[in-house]
């Protein structure tokens, strides 16, 4: 085996560890935590039966790669929850620290590509990196109303809260943001969002 | 929402069960047994980094597509183990059965399209096909043989069996069989496969 391969599969065994950084969400059903890699293999899997909701015209596979490789970096950087005001507060500098050592393990160029596809997805600027977003929102938001909203009951997020995170997803898709908030809507009806 | 976007929202909560489905694999540092949708996941990731390695020129977005979907049918069929001779058996049928099931719920096209990925995956004749089923093969490979091999011990799987399998990696990738064989002959020295 050469020294390129060796690295790639050095990086293939590491980003196992992604399987074990849970997140505040529960699975449907009131389900256990769900974890990075879960999450980012639904994403994925929405991305591309969802792409015709995107606003602009956006490359799909850029897109699921996105999905698929934003929550790498919490291998080191642990999962900040989205309404945890505190640990946002350092979440970059915890994840760029995360980006530099993990992605390193693989050759060169291939460490570029991805910390650039980290990167784009961070910026929020480009159509691929709002519609992943997107994903990233309404992924939860439809395990946690199928769950009768039990993560939000849970740690006391106010519909302010969900509004100002929620919200962006109509920057990758208003059609899904429309949907979004048909669901905020019912679930301030229910007493679920304060 | 209108009936489309319905049936979109509907297969993408059904298949949250893919995340229940546990498989015999289990996680480096001889963690917890692995389920399919982090399989998946894995499965996409890796496809994309290791395509150089593929035989054949592929359209990468259609394998990371297989990686991602290519479990799905297990949440009514369930995990047959790779060395379960008697499950083998009645594979298909389980697994045509529920393919029929989860995919109806999605709109027409959507169910024909992603049905014939599946079905393709399935008769391993494609370029795409075959470069999958190596990931499918490799993937859990490099997490058993990170654990001293511990699954194929416990399992009492046999070198012929594993060779048997695992030998048709060389359809889809060449360079990782040999990788494959190199790993295969260090566990067979270390007395973990028989």
């Amino acid at each position: 085996m050469n020294e390129r391969m060796e690295k790639q599969l050095a990086f293939v065994l590491e980003i196992d560890k992604v399987k074990n950084i849970f997140r505040q969400t529960h699975l449907s059903d009131n389900g256990r935590n769900e974890n990075d890699a879960e999450h980012s293999w639904h994403m994925a899997v929405m991305a591309y039966l969802l792409r015709e909701y995107a606003n602009e015209e956006v490359d799909i596979t850029k897109v699921m790669l996105m999905c698929l490789i934003h929550d790498i970096v919490e291998i080191d950087a642990g999962d900040t929850y989205a309404y945890d005001a505190e640990g946002l507060q350092t979440q970059k500098a915890r994840e760029d620290a995360a980006k530099e050592r993990i992605f390193s393990i693989l050759p060169q160029e291939q460490k570029t590509e991805l910390v650039a596809l980290f990167d784009e997805f961070e910026a929020y600027e480009t159509a691929e990196a709002r519609f992943a977003h997107a994903m990233d929102n309404i992924q939860p938001l439809l395990l946690n109303n199928s769950n009768n909203g039990g993560d939000w009951r849970a740690h006391n997020v106010t519909a302010e809260q969900v509004y100002h995170r929620q919200g962006k997803t109509k920057l990758g898709s208003e059609k899904l943001f429309e949907v979004t908030d048909q669901i905020l809507q019912d679930n301030i009806k229910k007493g679920n969002l304060k």
